[in-house]
């Protein structure tokens, strides 16, 4: 049909190659439809990411991810420095402290009868189970270790508390590897902006009230902490693994940041994991062209978004970029804190 | 089929009466299948908590729902103390702010060109459109009006801060009717765990920012003061609109209030309205079977899930709940902190 | 913010007005957001086509929504005549022969031991049951009763089929009411174009089988009919409540009528209530603009999609529609085939 | 924590492996929880059916699959026999029959302007695009080539069709692979029960109307073939891909076959992937406990549900089991109808 405008690039039907390793076969699905296609533009749209000069990677991971087994994944991507500053949900930190104190998780179904669960004291997360003794032994550790290096009447924002739970986790526990501990050995900063809505919270407001200490967590600061980071950042890349409070905050980041400025703050690139949907009007949901109507995303960014589990997405995503990246040269920030304010350089870093 | 264990109750084809009211229609569904049955569920349950002789029931509201027009409903569930206690997000406060002001949401498309509503300074919500100046108007007036009332150096919980909302919007602002307004008229407290995660948390951080202001929101705070309203209660019912923080918050009470008084303070009603699957593993979508296994939700608890769209569900139920009750008689609770300790009354209320 | 074109209209807060009925509450979701605002749409857009002069009515019913509870709603539809033509699937119309034999559905949950139910003889559906020995005599009856009726070496459109069904339910079971005894009272064509996919298709089957019958069910004259249907007609309308087979039928018609006419016979008026989504890439959750591309939805039609739970959505509907519509009158169409070809006249109808 | 019955199995955190191949991958993610684990499920039982000695696999194949480049994936599986038997749409059947004429889809957007698509004569599936002029010329084909070879007042089954559509593409397109045309080459029946909703059924129409020819679709024989399949299965695989006419029909040669036999003809696996969700009531969604209820699915399969899009989930399916089974040594069934009986065979396979 020659010279109709709309149909300019034929789809390619994927066939099956069977020596393709993970890269290849998702770079070959660029060219069918749906879903499929928007995984390989995840992967297309992180790589750009990660060949920008000077762009900072947000990483927003919503959920319970860590007990479903994610926990390797997310540190490979601290590892390697794919992502710069993670926000995260205080259940992904508390299952990752669980497990960095060499805890299991335990193979389970959404089947199974919850009142002889509880009898039995297993906690369950749909197919994924949890010793519910031991997760009251790593609240008491938490309680104890964690608030040991906490001063009282000091307003932290969650970054500091975490950067000190990596500490302990290292120096403590003796852990070889969790998101936390990689984190501080990276010198990843890890936001927790409802660190209260979680077990890691409450084992803090056990000491206050047990141990009679007067820790606290100060939200406020996290704000303040984040929109420094776009702000001083040239370019900024932002993953949403899921939405909720993390996908939240760090849009929230751009306007703020904007404001603060007064001129354009808003994500450069912009991907999205998720199983919400737009058509229920919620900020977890929301397209980004929505995002782009608020300046959270920019007008030119480049973006996608993928509707799958992550727990299929995820493991496919980080293969596909291991293998396509087998060695990655990146200028990663780097964040320096004084007295309330931020010190950003780069560091050219090969991993 | 004489006999058969599982065949007892027939279902009944639910017909058109053409004066039924909207109690009335629900009622009827009650025995028709799938979600329509869980509506029906919802309202019975609901009742039961309202005719329980001393149970604190929360209300767990996610997402922005104020934008797609539910703020005088919930206001309705405060003024006749259908609910207790509010747990909500900051979006829902902020729009809430904003229209208490007199300012308006406006009617929009999700198809709308979002580059050009960028250019037109408009914000669009899914199909609803807010106006950015105003936007920006409200964040100003937050930033001096509120903190004009709050402390430095001085750890608030968000109860503290959004009962100063609620005097300044009563006081400053002379609103009619809104929810942090009408809550503070009623007594009933609201908690916003994730408060930064919001415009009307980084209005606090502005006031820090540019006013050199110190003001602190101590998330630990909130668990603490939640907790005690559970472990202080005789009996406690759960109401979630969405998941999120909200829910997850309200669950956590039964948790931690179980482990300060080594009992079991699982929830004694559940309901919930969500678009959200189990089968993503997530917590807002889990079931309260799940969450008996955890001890959030008793195991002899009442429980209904309800599949649908908030702006749905929400007006249907609270107006089946007004013409079920048109007078109500209920012992409330009268909540009085006094030094960080709660003190619990009742008090009979009829409206 | 005098000036801003997108800032035009503003939503209203639904307020609660205990004496409001129905219609009266759905008429006042048309300003708030999201799916709350579109069924209020679904209920004015039905509005729409029931006062054009001369518009066919198409309702497209998937699923299995007669042992969810809403038979009569539909026999009500069919009555009052707000709907001239039905498409639907053999489960729902073999669920009402069933029910119009005066057999009952049961009420169940999805929670059940189904390997419990196989040995019982209960079959589910979600949470509701049905007895399977009654089944089985539902089929025989069918066997029996239905193809007495039927001629060898015929080959028979579904409609056909159905008016004889009907016929056999009105003067051999003597059944009061049902979807097709009602529709074969009130003529009103009904097109089941995957009869072969349900217990209705397969009883047809046995006869064949073990009565050495040679009873044809010829799909393709089930295209020529609707395609003749929306030929003849001036207007269209089309209510999709799901979507598969009966959705997707119902288009086809704009297609095939429009390359038969050589011009545009797209629907008119468009609405429907679904759970798919858009994103999965199926007819099933696909949106009305899509159809517009292809011309089965006109370019200039009203329309409205709905994301909600049939048996939350249709209760509401249907008694929105009759407290509006108390009285009604209509011009609808009278179908009368003769020797392949269909002759449509209009009969004004008062109801 | 000796003893605990429910913590035997720990979960194991996923891990990069930078050499991993697909299978490997989905191998790893048999620990950990959610859809990811499913979909490890998916080919392990899929691997099941392909090892026992003597099981007939059945492949249902719902949506428009081929348009968003699934086509070549449904050919290997045929063409290395790891399906004996395909019940599928008309749209996919169709959409093959275009792809194996030569001609192509192409990549587009669900944000394009619908009626500017219109004018333009293309025809939008989600983010794919076809080209309307095209489809027509496919429509005009099939009425011709397709219908020579078809006789007249001959009661065909959507089978019979579909192999004489296999043998035009052969023979007279010159096309080297299609799903319709391998499965010819392979004797591997397809039925399309649904055939008349879609284009390829009202090809025929067109035919029957504009060429004066009685070309008969009959939906009942394709009940009874595909009934006598499993009638005469030793055991049976069933493979989902969605849900709609393909998967209810294969479920329900399980009923139809164990009334003809008066015994217990269920499923011995049973795998799917979709993504709607049983909460809605629908067939699609439903679970395949739910399917025990009835019978369907045997009280002892193995069986497993993975919530995914299919463009995401079957691109890894394939490839993983390609990676696992590069060898392939099976029984599979050789089908021989003689006037309206099948005889059944077995042939070793070796791909």
């Amino acid at each position: 049909m020659k010279g109709n405008r709309f149909l300019r690039v034929p789809t390619q039907p994927i066939d099956v190659e069977v020596d393709s390793d993970i890269a290849d076969l998702i770079t070959r699905m660029r060219r069918v439809g749906f879903q499929g296609r928007k995984l390989a533009e995840i992967v297309d749209i992180w790589t750009n990411m990660l060949r920008e000069k000077r762009c900072v990677i947000w990483l927003g991971l919503a959920g319970a991810m860590i007990p479903a087994g994610m926990r390797k994944l997310i540190s490979y991507l601290i590892q390697r420095r794919m992502i710069d500053v993670l926000v995260t949900t205080g259940a992904n930190l508390y299952h990752d402290t669980y497990e960095a104190r060499g805890l299991k998780h335990y193979m389970g179904s959404p089947n199974l009868d919850d009142v002889a669960l509880r009898k039995a004291k297993v906690d369950r997360i749909y197919d994924v189970l949890g010793d519910e003794n031991r997760f009251y032994d790593t609240d008491k550790w938490i309680e104890k270790h964690l608030c040991d290096r906490l001063d009282d009447d000091t307003p932290y924002s969650s970054r500091e508390i975490l950067e000190t739970l990596g500490e302990v986790l290292y120096k403590i526990a003796g852990a070889q590897s969790s998101i936390t501990l990689d984190a501080y050995k990276s010198g990843i900063p890890i936001y927790c902006p409802a660190l209260n809505d979680s077990s890691l919270g409450f084992s803090l407001t056990f000491a206050n009230r047990r141990r009679k200490r007067r820790i606290i967590f100060d939200g406020l600061k996290d704000i303040d902490e984040t929109a420094m980071i776009t702000e001083k950042a040239q370019m900024t890349g932002v993953i949403y693994l899921g939405g909720g409070v993390p996908k939240n905050f760090i849009q929230q980041t751009a306007v703020v940041a904007g404001y603060q400025l007064n001129r354009d703050k808003s994500h450069n690139y912009a991907i999205q994991i998720t199983t919400d949907m737009p058509v229920w009007g919620g900020l977890s949901g929301c397209t980004f062209e929505e995002a782009q109507s608020w300046g959270k995303i920019s007008s030119g960014a480049r973006m996608a978004t993928c509707y799958s589990d992550i727990t299929i997405a995820l493991p496919l995503v980080v293969h596909a970029l291991a293998q396509k990246h087998r060695k990655l040269s990146r200028n990663v920030p780097v964040f320096k804190w004084t007295q309330g304010n931020l010190g950003m350089t780069y560091r050219l870093t090969k991993t």
